[in-house]
């Protein structure tokens, strides 16, 4: 890819004079950074903006190793051949025309992928903005030229737009606005060849790039995205556009209908370690945030120390950090003996620490410079959020000196600041040249140190490189052997078993005898289930016989439901499970990342509070145990009502075995483990259902 | 308060000639826009900026109704002497140095507060930045000069701000943004006369104020804030200060506990229709919408258009919507021909409408005019959101005629903008004087909209003046008759059932007998309690048998319980309810906001989900219907697993009762209703505890 980044030549298809045309502003843009050699192509002129225009892109000269294309649609399959003649192996294509408007454009972008396949290509849009790199000053895009005057400002943040028209209106305010720098801006259109992954990939190992972000409309290829998330070491903030609760398929298993609406997805990238953004703007200021953090020792947890001018603000700062799961950090008796140094006598020392009157007293340089130091050094804070008034208030103070503190620190220092328009701009500016990322909302500021340290976690939950075992073990590959389709409850189990997952006491009676002799080894009460091959909807067909207490119950059970499955089916009889808490547990093949688990609440609570849980599969344990930290019902799990709480270990095994089996074996299509039971605080399958992949397809 | 507001003459004590001091700056301030008597005292000075000093309050001429003192608090008290001795009725105090600077200020403060009763004097402060009236330009206040410069924009909302330091800070920054007009800004400091009720009431009444925004960290007079708020026609949004989960206290009822943590305040201002903002600049932005916002017809529920130039951003508006609880409007077959005029013919049309085919096709100006004529004429669209960038994209519109075009519709337009920095500041100050509220974040863009539609719903939510009755009832009287402390459970039901809320049948039974026969009547299963003059945990004391299912059972209960109880005690027998819902509903006198009644689901989803709500007694039917609404578990009220749902209109009919009883007579302490079991829909209360104020208190 790197003709697309450092590209010794680039020719300019469809170069104009004409100012209102975007191929003049790509010139123009190229001319103001790019050092290389400048190609423009384009018979009607002999030279453009002082540069030599070039009839044909045979013509142009070596090296030369990028083409940027801006010309109707129609005329860009010739010139692809072109340019694969001429042996440019890279082409950005910036025109629209093509799969966004339909059937015709879905064609002729099909033309150019296979040009592309034929000639080895690698294609970047069609429909896109191209390339904005800050940092070196390259801009291989149409966006106006005026963003040279109104600031073109470098930063650490890289960032992959689909949008078209967002990644240019978008980066425009971000960039005029002069207040946060950008790395790489990759808008990548219609996708037809570099997509995500591609791009992602180039970012992770780019030195000139400290977070990533994306904005992104579809994942195609989600298990890539997922591992390049996953093994990357650099913070990545995902914006995922149409999450609205409308793409939830019909499926027949609970575990499959409980995965639209975006939560696998959600599930992935909290897996994988990605902050996912609510908002263009905040996905923005997120990887500021990040790319800004000194990385966090292993005990950080969030405990924070407020530096306010403001004892009101200061209260609404320890409201959002409660409500973002941060804690207002305890200060050391030094530290307040320290800070007393600077309050006025009657002025109590707590965290938020208000230090107008100490302000008023010694003046805010020695206030806030005094204060600083003394959280910065105290054991029990993890990060800083101070808070600052540009113009006015007295409050001058010497940045340089306080970034320098934060920075031998080693701990996150953010900035809420208020002031005037251009007051504040200035400092805004100044503080993150040193290093200290600006906010203007306090609740955003306390939003974006939450990201922080949610991403200092998410690497430490983080699994190793789990490698999907090659094969079922010995007893699965048994247990399944001659089945196929949909297996039934009792063979469903078994194929739990083998794996390694605890399920109920149950056995297969032949007549009531056996029943009733199973119940009274296994303690009543028990259950007596009709299975009937390809079933699933047991309860709803009367099969399933709850609370039996006495023998004359089970004998009864067992005739009613025989009456019933015939000689097709079989009867099961199993102790019936003692537990407050019910989960449901399943493995299902998503269409963009693969083999997945699901862990849910299940009984009464499932419906209430819709609280599930995806992972991409397999698993580790420590993976294992964040996804069972990721549901919200953790009250229920630690046990309600004095009840005993959930052994998130044992239960961490169950996720783990699944996930490993799933990925292990293809032919698995589906698990639906529907309720595990939480017994003692033991999980138990008591219900399963297990489809494997027609042997037919 | 008019002589705060629109006073004559104005004394200002504290006058100085030293421009970096807030005395200075009061007057500079002064000077600038107020065209009445300004007459600075200060004996040291003959004349400042040019106006003549006076060497004492009483040589103040006529006419003279307001002083601003910003003087050493020492001094303060011997001054307010002077002033009312002068007759000046009105004063800011704008010094610090008081309450809030420990017992000596407290005390200092406490004499002032005396020297005003004394003289009937009205006290705004101290510890204040004083009065800031935009529209009349009278800035009262020793904010910096400097706003004038940098603008003071007038607009038509006001403020109240309790923050001292706080309100001068975010008044500079909102104000030389540009981008948000005010009206009235009151920083009301230490409160220690003139308070948020006070300032709110002139506020409501004032024809320059459309919408009221409020930072508030206390709210002493809940009862008058919460009737002011009820009444008043016009938006009032709060931010409330110190929402952590720290304050709630230790109680004896389940109601009182669940009534901590902000809950009330959250209750009572939904029911008064107050929107709760979560950060300055949100309030700020809350306020804006809610003041440009149209009147709605009553029918209007928030089916949103959405015009944008972006897919992806309107993908984005989509998913905000939808989380917002308002919906993507289905257009009509008329405005989809109209919009079809002006798209091209490979593009469908949808809302979200794609504009930018377009405005490629036909110009900004043609598209975005075609467009929002045509879906602001749709009737199945309740508002829009318009998309819009400043400066490029050849995304030119004219703006007055967009503006003409909402107005004349009467739906709310809101707009995001993104673009240039000054660009978009230009356009932002255009589209704002033309009537229509700008965001630059869709987040906030959808929010503000939302709680548009959000004020308009709790206007029809609102209940009528209701008056709390005199007295209860007189079978309720007859029911308490005797009675003081803690009633027993089958008294507490007595005084239920008096004041007209179903009580599950139950008998107190002299003995076995009398239970079995009582059981035989009402059919079994039966509980058997035991009840003892005080006590409120029967359960842990073992006096609760449930499921008794045979008479051989009650009779064992009945001796087993009348064993504990003794003589004092009664054994009581009733019908078990059959019902998969359990609801808590109690009332409690709540220190801040008075009578007041809770509810919330009950059972095991009381801890897993903590789901409750609360609102000021008493309530109408109306608005105990609303307050039902706003549980989170609908879905559990709707009927879970096929139950039938809540009876809503009979719940609401208890919820009158209960507070209309509580409203009526101030001997009711406390009421726990736990639990309220629905059965077949149906309302009816199973256990409760009524706390009577003890005689002696």
């Amino acid at each position: 890819m790197d003709f697309f980044f450092k590209p010794r030549g680039i020719a300019l298809i469809g170069a104009t004079a004409n100012p209102r045309k975007g191929g003049h502003a790509i010139l123009k843009n190229l001319l103001k950074g790019f050092p290389g050699g400048i190609y423009p192509v384009n018979p009607r002129y002999n030279e453009i903006l002082g540069v030599q225009c070039l009839p044909s892109v045979a013509s142009v000269p070596d090296p030369v190793d990028m083409a940027i294309v801006f010309i109707p649609a129609a005329q860009v399959p010739e010139t692809i051949e072109d340019c694969a003649k001429r042996g440019i192996k890279g082409i950005i294509i910036e025109s629209g025309g093509f799969a966004e408007t339909g059937p015709e454009g879905k064609a002729l972008q099909a033309r150019i992928d296979a040009i592309r396949v034929r000639h080895g290509l690698r294609i970047w849009g069609p429909n896109c903005m191209g390339l904005v790199d800050a940092k070196n000053k390259f801009v291989f895009s149409f966006a106006s030229p005026t963003i040279w005057d109104e600031g073109l400002l470098p930063g650490d943040v890289s960032l992959i737009v689909q949008s078209g028209m967002l990644a240019g209106g978008f980066l425009t305010d971000t960039m005029t606005h002069g207040t946060m720098g950008v790395s790489k801006v990759c808008s990548i259109g219609n996708k037809s060849d570099v997509g995500e992954c591609d791009l992602l990939e180039v970012l992770l190992n780019d030195p000139e790039t400290k977070a990533v972000g994306l904005y992104l409309e579809s994942i195609p290829d989600g298990q890539r995205f997922f591992r390049l998330c996953r093994a990357g070491e650099k913070p990545v903030v995902l914006l995922k556009g149409g999450v609205s609760p409308q793409g939830a398929q019909a499926a027949m298993s609970h575990t499959a209908s409980m995965a639209g609406d975006g939560r696998v997805v959600r599930g992935a990238m909290a897996q994988a370690g990605v902050v996912q953004a609510r908002d263009f703007k905040q996905m923005m200021d997120l990887c500021r945030a990040l790319s800004m953090a000194p990385s966090l020792p292993q005990g950080a947890t969030g405990r924070t120390a407020i530096l306010t001018y403001s004892g009101g603000a200061g209260i609404m700062t320890s409201d959002f950090l409660s409500l973002f799961g941060l804690s207002v950090a305890e200060l050391s008796p030094e530290t307040r003996q320290i800070l007393g140094t600077v309050y006025p006598d009657w002025m109590p020392v707590n965290n938020p620490v208000d230090l107008w009157p100490a302000v008023e007293k010694n003046g805010a340089e020695k206030a806030y410079q005094t204060a600083l130091s003394a959280v910065m050094a105290d054991p029990g804070v993890d990060a800083v959020i101070m808070h600052i008034y540009a113009g006015g208030f007295a409050l001058i103070t010497e940045n340089a000196k306080l970034a320098q503190t934060a920075r031998e620190a080693g701990k996150p220092l953010l900035v809420w600041l208020l002031g005037g328009r251009d007051a504040a701009r200035a400092m805004h500016l100044e503080l993150q040249d040193l290093g200290i990322p600006v906010f203007r909302e306090l609740y955003r500021t306390t939003e974006c140190l939450s990201a922080v340290f949610r991403w200092h976690r998410s690497r430490n939950e983080r699994g190793g490189e789990t490698e999907a075992p090659s094969s079922l073990p010995a007893p699965a590959r048994e247990a399944l052997a001659g089945r196929e389709g949909v297996l039934d409850e009792h063979d469903s189990k078994g194929f739990l078993a083998a794996v390694g997952i605890p399920v109920i006491e149950e056995y297969v009676a032949a007549g009531p005898e056996e029943a009733v002799a199973f119940a009274g080894r296994v303690g009543y009460p028990v259950v007596v289930k009709g299975l009937l091959p390809g079933e699933v909807h047991k309860t709803e067909r009367g099969l399933v016989r709850l609370h039996l207490a006495t023998p004359e119950a089970v004998n009864d059970a067992v005739l009613a439901v025989r009456e019933v499955v015939g000689p097709e089916g079989r009867v099961l009889v199993q102790r019936q499970a003692k537990g407050a808490i019910e989960l449901i547990c399943g493995f299902f093949r998503d269409p963009q990342f693969g083999p997945a688990v699901m862990l849910g609440l299940g009984g009464v609570f499932a419906e209430a509070l819709e609280d599930s849980a995806f992972a991409v599969a397999p698993l580790d344990r420590t993976e294992a145990l964040a996804l069972i930290g990721r549901l919200r019902g953790w009250k229920i799990l630690n046990g309600l009502r004095g009840a005993p709480p959930l052994d998130r270990e044992a239960l961490a095994d169950i996720l783990v075995a699944l996930s490993r089996a799933g990925a292990a074996f293809d032919g698995l299509s589906e698990v639906d483990i529907n309720p595990l039971v939480v017994e003692n605080g033991k999980p138990v399958a008591v219900d399963a259902t297990v489809i494997l992949k027609d042997a037919g397809k």
